[in-house]
């Protein structure tokens, strides 16, 4: 395999999703590869651990997942990637990601970089869980404006 | 841009060293682009900071530098990276990559990773400090036989 096919971006929706989307694009279109989009809800949001926690409000979980799916559509639409290829996945990112990678072949998860120590500080947790965990090549990205050390 | 323009490999001479070296090999010749070969010596090989610590015997950085230099054309060959693109740098890792990547349009580092935790086992310190310095984008190669969790 010279270059790669199928290409999964990860987004959190930080600020920086927009910019490293376009990225995520151009690669796609370079490498002639399909795109696929992903956006992982983790339990600790839906259902936090602690006994002492109290219970989330009736209809919050049904209003997170819109909201959501609301901001995966937005971004998948900016970058012309079919609803086909946009996922809201549920469970931890690293666990989600890696099965997804594995089920969907991909063969390249884009994640962020960005900040004066690369990838010491990522886009989030997100991204760093992404780098631990995948079963293939990882690519981050360095954001525009960022330099070196 | 869409692709990449100038692949750099830094190498440690590792094991994994050839079977990384045939993936940039193929990476670059995928995306049309240079690749060049790094490898550095880093001072505390050379001359060990602490006054306690024995001196090194006479000539043995010369030596050090003739071993390195010779397994960085014995890559070279194997890769077809011409002599010219085969550097051997002086200094640490993350600081010779860096200016490296700077100072050579350097637009793509590669490095690899391995073993069951992704990057958190890379290939020794010199992959783990080029991912948190450089100052563009870094692809962490999964190098074969190595799934995720």
């Amino acid at each position: 395999m010279a270059t790669y096919t199928h290409l999964l971006l990860a987004t959190d929706f930080m600020p920086e999703a927009e910019q490293l989307g376009a990225r995520a694009r151009e690669l796609a279109h370079g490498f002639g590869a399909r795109l696929s989009l992903v956006h992982v809800l983790e339990p600790s949001v839906l259902a936090p651990p602690y006994e002492m926690m109290p219970s989330l409000p009736d209809g919050t979980e049904q209003a997170l997942e819109e909201a959501a799916q609301q901001a995966l559509d937005r971004l998948g639409e900016q970058l012309e990637v079919p609803s086909v290829s946009r996922h809201l996945l549920y469970g931890s990112v690293r666990r989600a990601v890696a099965d997804f990678v594995t089920d969907h072949q991909v063969d390249l998860v884009l994640v962020g970089s960005h900040g004066r120590h690369g990838v010491e500080r990522l886009l989030g947790s997100t991204a760093s869980a992404i780098l631990q965990a995948a079963p293939c090549d990882v690519l981050a990205l360095r954001l525009d404006g960022q330099g070196g050390d």
